[in-house]
C-alpha cells in the first residue's frame, strides 16, 4: 500500500486553519477516487521541546498508479487548488510505501 | 488513540541507515510496553520535487499516559539511546491524537 502524506507546520491562525481544514478541505480530500483510508492526526506535543508541526494527514491508496490517478483527477485538482488557497506556505507533501508490523 | 511520530530526513548513508534501522532499531521499538501498532513508511517521492525525508515511523498507543510510560520505561530508554547513536541529527519526533475517517 502507498500513502500520500501532508504535513502542516503551525499556522499563524490555528483556529481559522482548523475550521477551513475540517469544513472545506476534508470533504474535498474524501472525494479522491481510490482513497482507501484517511487518517488525520492533530499534533499535540513532542518528546523534547515544542513541535513545529500542527497537522499530519495520511491518504492511503492501493498502488502508486492509483495515487497518481487520484491526484490528476478533477477531484485531486480541486484538493490542490484549495490547498494553495490556505496552506501553500506551511505544507510539505511526500509519499511512501507502507509497512505495518 | 495517540501516536508517536518519528520523521527522519535523508541520511548521508541511506543503505547503512536502513540496515541499522531494520536490524537493530526496529526490534527495540517493538519492545515498547503498550505499543498497539507500528507503521513504517519508506518515503519514495513527492508530488513536487524531491522529498527531504527518508522514513516515517508511527507508534500507536491507547492513551498519552500509555505513550509516556512507554518512553520512560527501560525499553523506551533503550530506544532513545540507540536513536542518539545513529540518527540524532536527522530525526524529528512529535505526537498527536489520531482520527481515522
Amino acid at each position: 500500500m502507498i500513502k500520500l502524506i501532508a504535513l502542516y507546520k503551525k499556522p499563524v491562525d490555528p483556529a481559522g486553519f482548523d475550521k477551513h481544514y475540517d469544513e472545506v478541505h476534508t470533504p474535498l480530500v474524501r472525494k479522491y477516487p481510490g482513497l482507501r483510508k484517511l487518517e488525520i492526526t492533530r499534533i499535540t506535543g513532542a518528546p523534547i521541546g515544542e513541535p513545529r508541526f500542527h497537522l499530519l494527514v495520511e491518504m492511503y491508496f492501493d498502488t502508486k498508479d492509483a495515487m497518481d490517478l487520484a491526484m490528476a483527477s478533477p477531484e485531486g485538482k480541486a484538493v490542490a487548488r484549495d490547498l494553495m488557497s490556505f496552506a501553500a506556505d506551511i505544507i510539505t507533501a511526500f509519499h511512501g510505501e507502507v509497512k505495518g508490523i
